[in-house]
C-alpha cells in the first residue's frame, strides 16, 4: 500500500516525461535549480515520506553537476523519510574510469558507487554499463538493462537479417556484445582487429571475419569522440562491404564526433535516449530510438518486487 | 621520516603556490585534465606511497567541478597508498545548505562531509566556515582556520582602532565575528538588525549600536552577491557614520557583486584569497590578503603533529 514517485532532475527531462506516460503516472514536484554562485538547489514539493521514489538521472554531460544534482537529491529523499530510494541512470557517467590502467589513477567508477551510496541510494537501474564488473562497485541490488533487443529489432524491421548482413565489433571488447546481436538477427560476426606493428607507427586496422558483398552493422555500448567508430567504417568499405551502419547506446558524441560521423562512410548511425541529444548535436544521419518503456517497464518490476532481469535478457 | 607532499587541484593554484613557498617545498606533479566528454582526469605522476599528502582545494565556482576534482584525487590518493590524506578546504562550498530551513531540502554541507569521508580523506583544514557546527558533519579531525586575525591587523595597521571606529555585523548570525575583531581593534560593535514590520512590506534597516560620527566596518564570512553587505553599508552612513569600510573572508563575488559595491558607500572592501578572483572580478575598491602564512603554518604543524587551534584562536 506504498506509493511510486518518479522524478526527474536536469539531465534529460524528455526521457523522464517519456517514462512517466509509459507507466501512467506524473512527474513529482520538485524545484532543481542553481544559486547565484552556481551551487545545486533542490527543493522537493511534495510529500514523499513512505514512498518508493524512482529519480531519473542520466550522468552525462555536464557530469559533475549531473551526478551533484543526484547525489543532493538523494540526501534529501532520505530526510524526507522515503521508504526506498532507486536512482535511474539510463547513462552512468566515469563508467570508462573503471580499472587503473596506469599507476596512481582513480577509479571513479568505483567512487561514483561509493558516493551513490553513502548519499542513501538503495537500488540502481542502469544500462549498458561500460564494463559489466562496474555491478561488482556496488553493495545495493542493481538492475542492469541491455539495448541490443530494442537495435536488433529496429533493424531486423528494416529487413536486415541473415548470411547478406554481418555484425561488426569495433574492437575486441565488444564481441559479446556483437554476438547477441547477431544471434537475435541470425546474422555472423566480425571483429576489427587494431595492431601497432612497431612502436611509433600508426594502426592497422585488420578485420577477423568476411564483410565482402554484405551490409555491415557496428555496434558499440558508447560513441563518443566517434574515432574508432568511424574509422572502423570506413576500414569495413575498404574490405568490400556493400554499405555499413552503426549503433550504439550511449550517443556521448563529444568534440569532432558529428563531423566525423557525416564525413565517414556510415550511411546511419543508430542510438538510443539514454543521452539527450543537443540541438547542434544533431544529424540527418542519426536515428534515435527510445528506451521509455524498457525504463518504464523496469520501475513497474522494481516496484512490484518482480525480477527485473527476466524481462530484459 | 616519512614525507609531508603537497598537491593542488584547480580551483586555486596561486594561493597553493604560495603556500608551496611558505613551507618551502614544491608542489607535487600531477596532472588534471578533462577527457573530450567533461570528464576529470586525474593521474598523479609522482609516488605518494608512506607520505602525509595535504591537497589544496576550494570548492568554490564551479563548485561540481571543483569538489569533484578533489573526491576524484583522494580516491587515487588512497589508491596510491598515501599514508594520510589531509584535504585543505580554503573555501567549503555548501556551507550554506547547513540545515533544513524548509521541509524536504537536502542538507548538502553535511552530503559534503560525507563524500569526503566515504572517498578517503584523513583531516580537513577549513577557514571560517558559514556554521561551527560544519565541524561536527566529519567523523574525521578537522582544524578550523579564522581570518579575524589577518583582516583586524590589515585595519590596525591603517591606524583604525578605539572609539573612533566601530565594528558592524550585518546580520544577527555575524555578532560572534564582529565582537572578535571588536576586541583585536578595542572598538565598540553595532549590529544591523533587518525586521519585516508586516508580511509583504519591504525591510526596514536598524542599527543597534552608535556608528554616528565614526568609521564603520563591516565584517562577514562569505560575500556573495553582496546585496546584504552593501545595503548595510548604505544605511550606516544614513545613519551618520563617517565613512564605511567591509570585509569578509570569503570572496564568492556572485552575479551583480562587483557592480553593487562600486555603486555603494564602501570605501574599500578587504578579502582574503580563499578564493581565487578572476579577472572581471576585481575593482579598485578590492584589497585581497592572502592567507598563505596561516594555511602553511598549519599544515606544518598537523604533519609535525602539533596542535593548530592554538596557533590561530
Ligand atoms: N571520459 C573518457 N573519455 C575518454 N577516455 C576515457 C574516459 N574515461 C576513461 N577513459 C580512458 O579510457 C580507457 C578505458 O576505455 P576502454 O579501454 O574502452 O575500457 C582508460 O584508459 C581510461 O583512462
Ligand atoms: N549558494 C547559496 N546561495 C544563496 N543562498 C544559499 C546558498 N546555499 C544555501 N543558501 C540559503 O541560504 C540560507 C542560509 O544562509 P544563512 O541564513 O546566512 O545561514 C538557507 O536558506 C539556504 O537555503
Amino acid at each position: 500500500n506504498h506509493k511510486l514517485k518518479l522524478f526527474t532532475l536536469n539531465a534529460n527531462e524528455p526521457l523522464a516525461q517519456e517514462v512517466a506516460d509509459v507507466i501512467g503516472r506524473p512527474l513529482g514536484e520538485c524545484s532543481v535549480k542553481r544559486f547565484s554562485d552556481g551551487e545545486v538547489q533542490i527543493n522537493i514539493e511534495e510529500s514523499i515520506r513512505g514512498c518508493d521514489v524512482f529519480v531519473i538521472q542520466s550522468t552525462s554531460y555536464p557530469v559533475n553537476d549531473n551526478l551533484m544534482e543526484l547525489l543532493i537529491m538523494i540526501d534529501a529523499l532520505r530526510r524526507a523519510s522515503a521508504r526506498t530510494i532507486n536512482v535511474v541512470m539510463p547513462y552512468y557517467g566515469y563508467a570508462r574510469q573503471d580499472r587503473k590502467a596506469r599507476s596512481r589513477e582513480p577509479i571513479t567508477a568505483k567512487l561514483v558507487a561509493n558516493l551513490l551510496e553513502k548519499a542513501g541510494a538503495d537500488r540502481v537501474i542502469a544500462m549498458d554499463l561500460h564494463a559489466p564488473q562496474i555491478q561488482g562497485f556496488f553493495d545495493i541490488p542493481i538492475d542492469h538493462l541491455v539495448a541490443v533487443p530494442l537495435l536488433s529489432d529496429y533493424f531486423k524491421n528494416q529487413g536486415f537479417k541473415g548470411d547478406d548482413i554481418v555484425i561488426v565489433s569495433p574492437d575486441h571488447g565488444g564481441v559479446t556484445r556483437a554476438r547477441k546481436m547477431a544471434d537475435r538477427l541470425k546474422a555472423p560476426i566480425a571483429i576489427i582487429d587494431k595492431r601497432r606493428p612497431r612502436p611509433n607507427v600508426s594502426e592497422v586496422m585488420n578485420i577477423v571475419g568476411q564483410v565482402d558483398g554484405k551490409i555491415a552493422i557496428l555496434i558499440d555500448d558508447i560513441i563518443d569522440t566517434a574515432g574508432t567508430i568511424t574509422a572502423g567504417a570506413n576500414a569495413i568499405i575498404e574490405s568490400g562491404a556493400k554499405e555499413v551502419y552503426a549503433c550504439c547506446t550511449h550517443p556521448v558524441l563529444s568534440g569532432p564526433a558529428i563531423q566525423r560521423i557525416e564525413d565517414s562512410q556510415i550511411k546511419e548511425l543508430v542510438i538510443t535516449n539514454t543521452i539527450e541529444l543537443p540541438e547542434d548535436k544533431n544529424s540527418p544521419k542519426i536515428k534515435q530510438l527510445s528506451i521509455a518503456k524498457l525504463i518504464g517497464d523496469a520501475i513497474v518490476r522494481v516496484f512490484e518486487e518482480k525480477s527485473v532481469s527476466t524481462l530484459f535478457d
